[in-house]
């Protein structure tokens, strides 16, 4: 029995060796090397570990970082949706809760219905532990866009409205991180790295 | 003073941006494509929180997670030393100690010694938690092996005998996992892809 739940364990372990695959848009810090999914993931919970004093209220640091961890699985299936995509939503597509039920689904039965749920907390964002994770998924590709001339803003034309209003629900996580953001956005509008207006 | 830590931390997250860029020997799973040590990292942890239920006794896996989140971060200065390398021990070189110093001495003082006290708890690997930290670091490139036709063990002519040493410390962590990693390596030899001598 336990060997079963073990190979069930090792078979998910395995499937998720893809998200070191799965490119991202933004790029490394000062780089032109685009960033991958597993890479992501990792710097996140890095940040959450080393940033969790900053968090508005005190969390769960333990659930943040099995949310960074685990919230672009789903990706395997689903794929990287870039989050200025006027066509496609970026989160909570019906692609990606059928990949969470197919990928978490090989794990057994009551450690996938963890995983989902996690997962499902981290898209929703109503919990404070959903709400600082969130702030560090924004947070890392400001860092990168930043180093990179603007990277994603410049490259894709987005504008500093449509930046501002992506960014600032780091506030909801962080405050602290909030206020260095906004003063990163403003500094970038002041340096020409992103412009007043959407291309 | 909150913000004077904040951009210590910025700075700490910045640098290990690094980790992106070192290569380990092995490869990911069914590929011919070195891993790197983030998405190594991050693999880790995802084995710890999955397979924690394993451990022969049970563990703070947060600070498990922590573990082999960081473990890596020296090799920015002191890059990755392959685990059968017979001139250069693999752990707790007099180089890795002065890494830690730095690029944990970058965080406010207070974490900086978090950091380097966890970092030195996994390479010591005496408490329950690093024993269980250090199976999963064994682990991983064991399951690579085997999907790549025996992978660094093929390519540096490393035998039976000097794999199963180093493989066996996965036991202090969880018997159940040695149990599945034996089995493993007697179907390697089996199946003609782990040699019974070195090369």
């Amino acid at each position: 029995m336990q060997n079963d739940q073990l190979l069930k364990q090792i078979e998910f372990l395995k499937e998720i060796d893809k998200v070191k695959y799965i490119q991202r848009k933004t790029k490394l810090l000062n780089s032109d090397r685009n960033e991958n999914d597993a890479e992501h993931s990792w710097h996140l919970a890095m940040m959450a570990i080393i940033l969790s004093g900053h968090s508005n209220v005190p969390v769960d640091i333990l659930k943040v970082v099995k949310m960074v961890l685990i919230h672009d699985i789903v990706e395997i299936d689903s794929g990287d949706i870039f989050i200025y995509d006027t066509v496609q939503s970026h989160s909570n597509t019906i692609q990606e809760r059928l990949a969470a039920e197919r990928i978490f689904g090989i794990l057994p039965d009551e450690q996938a219905a963890e995983m989902i749920a996690i997962w499902e907390e981290f898209e929703e964002g109503i919990t404070d532990e959903a709400k600082f994770a969130r702030s560090m998924d924004r947070l890392e590709p400001l860092l990168q866009n930043v180093s990179n001339n603007g990277g994603t803003w410049a490259e894709f034309g987005v504008g500093f409205e449509k930046v501002y209003e992506k960014k600032k629900v780091i506030a909801n996580g962080s405050e602290a991180l909030w206020d260095y953001s906004e003063q990163l956005l403003n500094d970038s509008v002041e340096s020409g790295i992103l412009k007043k207006q959407n291309a």
